[in-house]
């Protein structure tokens, strides 16, 4: 679920420290793990495994360690979103950073965290702390994909519907006019000015494409010839 | 997983639409639910089931869909986090604001879709764009904590150790030239200005607090001793 996670945001560089029991190429952990990882399995797959934290980490120059709780250790502590636009501009120039997950039930020892530079934790209500280490992954994936590639979803908004011309629009306008005439809406003859510019006002509010007013000229068409068989 | 995702920011208005077999007081879906949302049961068992949107969103103002797809609907696209602000005024305003999601398999229906103001969609890779639906909610609670609250982390940094008085620092400084000139150390008369410079530059970027100058001292000393007993 920590791949597939990563994945999702553009990240592929998992490191493994000292796995637990059935973490071999043909392992029930490594099966289980690449099943999980639907999609992403190859990055469960291609994991290096190191047996601690110094040899996991040496060609960082900077490791995050995660974590929910104080460690009285006296560590800066930073949030991702707060922290990704150093981090990304660490990388980009060439500096391994790392972030460091504890283990699913237990997290990260103090001794474990003692050998990050920052303690990096999420702004979650302090009342109910308990996210699990595919969604801190997760979180961390999505700060760390907005920093680098920008906060920009591949749906880009279609390319507007072809706006309407404005005479398009004035002659939408001027039909509705004469449909409401008919029926009687301008009953009081002092407030038809203002009547008549709220409506305009509400139509020019739709920023209509011309698809949407050939729609709309068959609504109003409808409902006049509706209500003069009335 | 998606309530206890809501939890963990602070969200607790959980509407259920058309919820699958099982969905009663005492059913098997219900069960399962609760099981999984672990501290967050009372989120899923408390929330009201709709039969359709119209009856969910009724109070609401505004509504967006989360959707991983291009609808051909014409409908604005936003991301949580650049829309999260806007959500958060609406809501402080006393508006209704809610946040559609589809079905685990098979996401939001284009007749679904369209009773949206805008479509929500997150920046993933193009290339994987794979979350599940707990996911998705994780990642838009965990925008409107931001937004709401801030981003700020439960855990605030410790308050730092009692800095170390100048006088402090200084004296271990003193201690650590005086051992280094009996080790040896300043063996280039010419250069020891330029040494002693980058000595106590690099003691002073360590910000060391009261308890660190007391340790370094000791290392200071220890390593001193060890090398006249050489």
């Amino acid at each position: 679920m920590a791949a597939r996670a990563m994945r999702n945001f553009g990240l592929t560089d998992l490191r493994l420290i000292a796995p637990r029991d059935g973490w071999t190429v043909d392992g029930a952990g490594m099966q289980a793990a690449k099943d999980a990882a639907a999609g992403a399995g190859d990055i469960v797959a291609g994991a290096p495994v190191y047996p601690d934290i110094p040899s996991a980490v040496r060609d960082l120059s900077r490791l995050y360690a995660t974590t929910a709780r104080e460690r009285g250790q006296g560590k800066p502590v930073v949030t991702p979103a707060a922290e990704m636009p150093l981090i990304h501009h660490r990388i980009s120039a060439g500096q391994g950073v790392g972030i460091l997950f504890g283990a699913e039930r237990t997290g990260l020892t103090n001794d474990e965290v003692s050998y990050a530079d920052a303690v990096m934790s999420f702004p979650v209500d302090p009342g109910f702390a308990s996210l699990n280490l595919a969604q801190a992954v997760l979180l961390i994936s999505y700060d760390w994909r907005k920093a680098a590639f920008g906060d920009v979803s591949p749906i880009a908004a279609p390319p507007p519907d072809a706006p309407a011309s404005r005479e398009a629009v004035m002659a939408l306008f001027a039909s509705l006019e004469t449909a409401l005439t008919a029926a009687g809406y301008f009953s009081a003859p002092e407030k038809k000015d203002v009547m008549t510019q709220n409506l305009r006002n509400i139509i020019h509010r739709l920023a209509a494409g011309e698809q949407d007013v050939r729609t709309l000229h068959r609504v109003v068409r409808a409902l006049s010839e509706k209500g003069s068989r009335q």
